[in-house]
């Protein structure tokens, strides 16, 4: 244990960080008639009856003198897709509320939208507490979506994934019961062929096998491919399958092979049309898809993906960063 | 908005529990001797020079009397495989420490083991909040592990997945840069090939296309199997090469044929044999890749994925419940 004489802001904040917090912003009027702001992951409830809820300002923020004297304040806790909100009313000496849409509070407190939840609130007691002060209000109001939240954690924004309560049933209706089913490889051969089985019925109208569509797909995104390309980076898509896949795209003249020092490839116009038709579909497909899991999922579950691209691989660069774990909300 | 005369506690709970947080147990050592802990998530740190932090507690807590003349007292920030602990310390009435192994912190309090974090404190000062006690605590001692936090959300468990910095660069070495890499069904389909793609040596060996594998894998999980399972539940997965995979198993004496009012399929204890070789060797695999992602962000990619199959397939039967959003820790 690191003992008080000898530990450091820096570390102790690490350790607080470990914590993980909501991220939510308070408001309020000043008497001059602006409208004063900030993010804070500070909050918390306290109490039920009376209905209580706390946070704390440094004694140091611009904004302490207005929070100091103000009546009246606003809680908003932030949904998923408020980050950039979030960094907006972080940051000084901005004029944070340019150009938002807001409601007016009691108090004439400015109230932002698209909240997870709001707490209007009455001050109700103010604490010393070291370098911070702790403001506790009693909340006169409040309003509630069923957004996914905003989560905080060492330093860094995260999505928070609600788990399964222990006495879930199996969620696969074809193979119960098995903790099996937990298998990753499992959870990601059925994840993508059933995503996949919703497409086939288009790639057989189409007359294409899956290592076609592969290729002609990859092309919308990389739209010259080396034969090397193709057999270092779609080896484990095409499954020894590649030359198949390449003659026959070639002969219904869906793409065109460049000569050069290195035999390359590209759609044609034709093929062009054939691969968008179906990617549009796709599109369909996974935004119903991504409906029914929510934005907050379905952005936690690309993330995740995103990262086992890089387990898989470790031979892959290090793309991102250790957490910075050093910052600080409010 | 609700306003505070007509809203109700339930309600209120709810919108608290928007805000996400993590999970603390809170220990001391009571004047008898006992060690007396429980389960909170209003933690929250307050001031860095000097090192505070704070929770609270109801009134009507067993505990409050023992807290409110504790000299000392110690927060434990859980980590996302301690959630048997979380609730172990959430009931009342249990001796909640028995067979659990305990550091001892100053002032003779317990300390628990395997957490993210850990705070000594002393005291400082108690202020009433409403129905609750606020506990300000000095902080004279912390450790800290690097472990992924234990989250809690609308009244269930939750996992966080720490978001990439908005400038975190692509992440498939393969593609880079396009937008489009974010399509769910690129990422389903890429992960699950890379990762399909480490065990293809070992099929190639045993001379056995995806298609046998997949059939030879589920029948470990689901031993017999009629030709309907097969044709409806393993559609997406052999894409019309069912028939074929059948044969070449049944040929080489690794699946058997039982003839009944419809036929079905077992595996031969030459197939079992080799098809635990190989799910054993994706077992490797997959522990190798998981270790590099971590239990937090593993776990929680587990859950998505089994959430994105429902999701893929809303026939299915809803197998969880929307979030209870009632319960509240500590």
């Amino acid at each position: 244990m690191t003992s008080a004489s000898t530990f450091d802001a820096q570390e102790f904040r690490k350790a607080l960080g470990s914590f993980a917090t909501g991220v939510a912003i308070i408001t309020t009027r000043a008497a001059d008639g602006s409208a004063v702001g900030l993010t804070v992951n500070s909050f918390n409830s306290v109490s039920l009856n009376p209905p209580l809820v706390l946070w704390s300002l440094a004694e140091t923020a611009q904004s302490l003198p207005v929070f100091q004297t103000a009546q009246h304040w606003a809680v908003h806790i932030l949904a998923t897709d408020q980050e950039a909100l979030s960094g907006r009313f972080a940051k000084r000496g901005l004029d944070k509320f340019a150009g938002l849409e807001t409601d007016t509070g009691v108090g004439n407190v400015p109230l932002l939208k698209g909240c997870a939840a709001r707490f209007q609130c009455r001050t109700a007691f103010q604490h010393q507490g070291g370098d911070h002060i702790i403001f506790i209000g009693e909340v006169t109001a409040f309003d509630r979506a069923d957004n996914a939240p905003l989560v905080f954690h060492s330093g860094r924004y995260a999505h928070a994934t609600r788990r399964d309560a222990p006495d879930a049933k199996p969620r696969d209706p074809y193979l119960s019961g098995s903790f099996k089913e937990n298998f990753l490889g499992y959870l990601l051969g059925r994840s993508h062929f059933q995503f996949f089985g919703r497409l086939r019925p288009l790639l057989a109208e189409a007359s294409l096998t899956d290592e076609q569509f592969y290729l002609l797909a990859t092309l919308t995104l990389k739209p010259v491919m080396s034969e090397a390309d193709i057999a270092i980076g779609m080896a484990s898509m095409l499954g020894g399958k590649a030359d198949a896949a390449l003659g026959s795209l070639l002969q219904r003249g869906l793409i065109a092979r460049l000569t050069g020092a290195q035999a390359s490839y590209q759609l044609t116009e034709r093929g062009g049309q054939c691969a968008l038709k179906l990617i549009t579909a796709a599109q369909e497909i996974e935004a119903q898809v991504l409906e029914r899991m929510g934005a907050g999922e379905s952005e936690a579950l690309k993330t995740l993906l995103n990262r086992l691209l890089l387990a898989v691989d470790p031979a892959a660069p290090a793309l991102w960063e250790p957490p910075a774990a050093d910052r600080k909300l409010g």
